[in-house]
């Protein structure tokens, strides 16, 4: 684009003209994809913004609104996921790039609690570091979607101990590494490891996000859930939860994260047998929950 | 909203699913405009993802870019404010809250320098105190719609240099309240003042958002321009540029805020009576525009 000396543009910046006039700035980016993105967020904000008709005030506030949930941001929180989270994006884009045959695991949100990776641990090793929260053993086995069992599979698996609260949120009341876990699958396909039933529990209550939910007559809770990325070779990985069935706010995740599928009993087992082949005694709780990936076509 | 123990939520989330199960989501928000908007904003932003289809890390570096544009913002600088302006937004929104009569000046966008308020001067005052720039004088009559002159309107008027700097971002170099006044018109409802041509300048350089422009081809830079704010008693205020006829970018304005009926020429005067009413000496360069306010029938 070079400056122009003419007496003003080629057409007015209006109701009518605004998106293609913006859009049109676009022209001389070299990126096909920077620009076709940008033009479909110009077209859907300034439809939203037409739609909607906010006052200077209101637009105001939300771009204040905006700064805050940027300033609230630092190395160990990201505010601005949370809104993705509570506005349903973050499952929307998660839904746009998992679509999975019947059968598969199904997919959901990774979440901002992910944040260091997770101890290689023994199968049957106890992941409840803390022992806060009722004992329970989880276990399954990862499956083709054809179901055949894939030894040597890998499990990441971390979780909320049973008062709601992650190691990373409770620096030197938890232990580091506390309910984190990688699993290699035997040579069935099988995993397990005792642990305890998390919690349900709140977005973080201290920030614009959490405020904009109080405003709006939203409670801020997930029920409770384990989280799994589940991967083997030639097969697509799966990052994923099992929600545990009973939990208050299935209905409601404040993130939207429930998929019917993913919802899981905790059953209370009585076989002394199957008590000691988990290294527990009986009765115990068990959670059963089995990973079917779906064989990666681009790879094989 | 009560917590359920359900098995699971009444309808999965999915990608035809996802608005209306996030917009179920502010049912209980007693305010009926936060829900309207909340609703419109979802229901565009999960059209734009379904359309546009981001990946985990598109998506991801979005959010990255949103939370840097907030951690630049602090007391002086509003990086989400020029967010909203490169993206023509606070344009539009300008423009749908001022859709004014013909004849009526038009309105463009306030700017981010409008941080203090201006001095009060008296007419013919020079604001230029660097005497940076080009001498001129500007002046003008404010006028109501059907041409009557309105007495006493207050007429707020801020601008940059010669260089293409504001006061407030250079101080230290340029004294306080340069080249910012606030003049009431006369008995013939006229204001003149003397001042220098302004520059044009860049948007900020080192921000999120200049990098977003780079990246994607386009220049930084906003015609040369003087900001207007003007207010009378019965009439809606008007907050306005007028533009320099050519100057560089005026049919590419980094912000979009050119207006034709903005664009006003600097002219040369060689009269000697009109250089001795403004008190300066002929030859001397003269910026006229006259404000036309709209009447304020709400307040009638």
């Amino acid at each position: 684009m070079t400056p122009a000396a003419a007496s003003g543009p080629v057409a007015d910046f209006d109701e009518e003209t605004s998106a293609e006039l913006v859009n049109a700035s676009w022209a001389d980016a070299t990126d096909e994809r920077s620009r076709e993105l940008l033009s479909g967020l110009v077209s859907h904000l300034h439809a939203f913004v037409k739609e909607t008709e906010p006052t200077h005030e209101e637009w105001e506030r939300a771009l204040r609104f905006l700064t805050d949930v940027g300033q609230k941001c630092d190395d160990t929180r990201q505010e601005f996921i949370l809104l993705s989270d509570v506005l349903g994006v973050s499952m929307l884009v998660d839904a746009i790039n998992n679509r999975k045959p019947q059968g598969a695991t199904e997919s959901t949100v990774l979440g901002p609690f992910h944040l260091v990776d997770s101890p290689a641990r023994t199968l049957g090793a106890d992941i409840a570091l803390d022992h806060v929260g009722e004992p329970c053993v989880v276990a399954g086995t990862v499956r083709s979607i054809d179901g055949t069992p894939v030894p040597g599979a890998l499990v990441d698996v971390w979780q909320a101990n049973g008062d709601g609260f992650y190691d990373v949120q409770q620096p030197g009341v938890q232990p580091e590494l506390n309910l984190r876990g990688l699993f290699t699958t035997d040579d069935e396909g099988r995993y397990w490891f005792r642990s305890v039933v998390p919690r349900h529990y709140p977005i973080p209550q201290d920030g614009p996000v959490a405020a904009l939910l109080r405003a709006t007559g939203r409670h801020p809770y997930r029920p409770a859930h384990i989280h799994f990325i589940g991967g083997a070779r030639g097969h697509q990985p799966v990052t994923t939860h099992l929600f545990l069935d009973g939990s208050p706010y299935l209905d409601s995740d404040a993130v939207f994260g429930v998929k019917r599928s993913l919802v899981t009993p905790v059953r209370e087992v009585r076989d002394a047998g199957r008590a000691a082949a988990f290294g527990v005694e009986a009765p115990f709780r068990l959670i059963e929950f089995d990973l079917v990936l779906t064989p990666d076509t681009s790879a094989s």
